[in-house]
Formats: C-alpha cells, structure tokens, sequence
C-alpha cells in the first residue's frame, strides 16, 4: 500500500509502521494498539529513535533479573506480538521464561492469531489460552485481569512490554517484580514497574537477549533511571530546537 | 467496546480517541490515521493537553491571515472529518474558505464517506470531489498531489491540518501561504508553514472560529513561536518529572 522513499529521514521508523499495518491486517492488532503504537512512535522520535544510556543500564538489570528470577513470564500482547515474535521466543529461551498471552481488548481470534504467530516463529508452550486454567488478579477491570494459573499467576517475575499503568499496579499488588518496555518515561506503568527500559522494544529486546547470555549485576534505582531518561529527552529537543528537519 | 472511567486522569483525550476509532469503523480514517493520532497523542499531552500562549498567539494571527485571504481553502483529510466535521464547515463560514477534500492514502469510498459527513454537517461545497476539475501540484508523489482547480490550485491562502511535510512544502513552493495545526513543534509542516498552531485541533479549532469573528492584526514570527513551542514543553517535562502519574 505504502512505499516508504528509501532516502526518507525516518524510514526505519516507517518500515516498523508498516510491519504493524501487516499485523493488523493478520488479526494481531486491534484499532486501539495502531494508535498505541503512533504515541510510542512519538516518543522514540524525541528520544533521538536510538538506544539510550540509561536504556542501556535498565536492559542490563532486567537481565539480571531475569536470571535470577524462579518462575519469570513474559506477557505477550498483539503489538508485541507483531512487532517481534521471533525475539519474545528467543528472549523466553535465553532467560528460562514462559510466554503468556494476555490481552486488554482480548477476543477469542486474536487470541488465536497471537498463538500462531508465536508457535510459527518456535514458542515451545504458550501460556493462557486454557480457559481452564484460568484465574483473576484482583484490582484490574479489564480482560488482562485474567491470567493463567501456571503462568502469571504464580510468576515472580513479569516482563510486560508495551503495557497500561493499571495492570502494571495489580501485578505489583499481586507482589511480582515488573519489567517493562515503556518508551514514556513519564507513564504510570514507567513509574511503577521495577525495571523500565525506555526504548523502542523492537531494539532493546535484542540488547536484552544479548545480556542475558552474560548477565550482570549493577547498581540500579528506577526512579533515578526514568529520571535521566527525561533529562536525555530534554537534551535533544534543545537539539532539535536548533536543527531538526523532520515528519 | 471501550468503557472509559470517569475519573480516569486523561478520560477526555480517552473520549477523542473513541471517536477516532468510529470514524474509522465508518470508513472515514485510515490504518495510518490510527496511528497518526496515537503520534498526536503523545505530544499532546507532552505539551499539557491544553492550548498554550504560544497557539493562541498562532491562532490570533491565522484568524487574521485567512480574513484577509482573497481566497483561502481549508485542507480536509479523514482524521479531521473524523474529529471535528462540525467545526470544519463553521470555519469556513467565518471565514469564507472554501472545503476541499484532499488525502493521503485516497480511495473512492473514503472520499466519499468524508463528502457525506461534511454535507451531513452543513458544508455548502465541497471541492476535490470531480476528477475533471482536478490538476497537479508539481514535487509530489503521493495522491496529494492531486488539487482542484478551483480550489487548493488556485487559493492564496490554504489551512492544512494535521498535513505531512512534503505537501507543506510543495504548497509552500506553488506560492501558497500555509496555516497548519500540528501537535509536533519540530515536524518539517510545522518548520515550512507560515502559521503553526501547535495545539490539538479539536481544541484550537474552537478558538480560530471565534477569533475569525473579532480578527486583530499582530506581529508574528514563526520560527520564534516554535521555538516558544518547544521552551513549554520542556518545561512540561520538568515538572512532569516531578509529579506526574499519567499513563
């Protein structure tokens, strides 16, 4: 439908676009996760649209988490799921993760949808598509209360990319430790989670596959983090006051 | 589909973003308009979620240019029939522009469907609806390219919200004076135009109707009001790192 000029300033960031269309068309992605996707493009455009240096710390920590963790899962919704099956499925194997499904406008196909994509690119077993083995986080409205007994619910750790600040709070008030992709540093999901890496999933979750192969530990505080990474985004619009030409 | 809590702390910006998904279940925005808004959304509520001094002082000077336009045209694509039809056609009353519909990814059916919902609410003509009164606008590609003769071709002022760059710029290059409204201060329409209203339209449009009825002459320089722009949202970052709780 699209042809993106190969010398377009920002063509990176449309082809991504144009990958998320795809995925809408296939039945991944409902309406509201195409404007989800647009705030996020908004905001990796005023982080520079690269890795930062306090994203790069928070991927550090969250590997090392994730490699400490007893029963870490990571929750798979239908952007993240268009966006980077392949990498969820690597990341679950490198870190020892379960993979579950969980959705906040869920229907039964897009469920399915999900499911497919995620056993095409190699998921060995998906998590939350047994009604059955279904149970409820308390302090949430939405369909993303509902998660799996075996996977989030009895999870100590939760890597939630691309997430809403209320279920980032009842998975807290569930006593997990939340890792999230949040490209607002700002957003309540940012502010509650205990690790937020505030970067672009489809980049960052290739450095996090990296380290955990060698995982480390440092020093890290979220708040003071998220901080630097509003101090990063203010360096460059004073940069981008001065030159930038951009759409 | 979506039930939005009253007290949710942005169940206004919520409210449009509903709007917006009906608009394009009524086949008037597409894919790309989803995610177009999601980008809006995101500076808008970078820049507070309300008109700043520096878009009123914008709006004054646009309500101006197009009174004193010989003959302006308001730009329609489907986000903006989708948002605010109503405030489309008052606009044009005010201010004796014309209306012509003009997009990016065009199809028979979605011109159609934003005719339909311009004449629903009043609009007496509607341009860029007969191929035979159509012609170009040289240096660009997209189906923006094509204006009607009457209308974009041969206005001296044209109003072109939420608009890409390069359509900026090659009205820019017809000899057009361009009013825009766009949420983003450093986008490439917003550097090219003559008058940037950097506001969420659905609010701005409000204000330039009113002041189209009582229009004042006042000194305004572009570039300086972007970069006043871009002054507030930097200090919407300071104090958001310090108290916000916004997801």
């Amino acid at each position: 439908m699209n042809h993106i000029p190969t010398n377009h300033p920002r063509a990176k960031s449309l082809y991504i676009r144009e990958r998320l269309v795809e995925a809408f068309d296939a039945g991944l992605i409902a309406k509201e996760g195409l404007m989800a996707h647009g705030r996020g493009e908004a905001f990796d455009y005023l982080i520079g649209e690269k890795t930062s240096k306090s994203a790069k710390k928070a991927i550090l920590a969250a590997a090392f988490m994730l490699k400490q963790a007893r029963n870490p899962v990571i929750s798979v919704n239908g952007n993240i799921a268009g966006l980077c099956s392949k990498e969820i499925v690597q990341l679950a194997k490198v870190s020892g993760a379960k993979i579950e499904v969980n959705l906040f406008y869920a229907t039964k196909s897009r469920r399915q949808n999900i499911f497919r994509v995620l056993k095409k690119n190699g998921a060995p077993r998906i998590y939350g598509m047994d009604k059955k083995n279904s149970t409820k986080l308390s302090g949430l409205d939405s369909a993303r209360r509902i998660v799996d007994r075996d996977g989030i619910y009895s999870a100590d750790v939760v890597v939630v990319p691309l997430e809403d600040g209320d279920r980032t709070l009842a998975l807290k008030k569930a006593g997990k430790k939340v890792i999230t992709f949040d490209l607002n540093p700002m957003s309540r999901t940012a502010e509650t989670a205990d690790i937020t890496i505030v970067d672009n999933v489809v980049r960052a979750i290739i450095l996090l596959i990296k380290s955990c192969k060698n995982p480390k530990e440092i020093k890290f505080d979220n708040s003071k983090n998220l901080a630097l990474a509003i101090l990063e985004i203010k360096a460059n619009l004073t940069r981008r006051a001065r030159n930038a030409q951009i759409s």
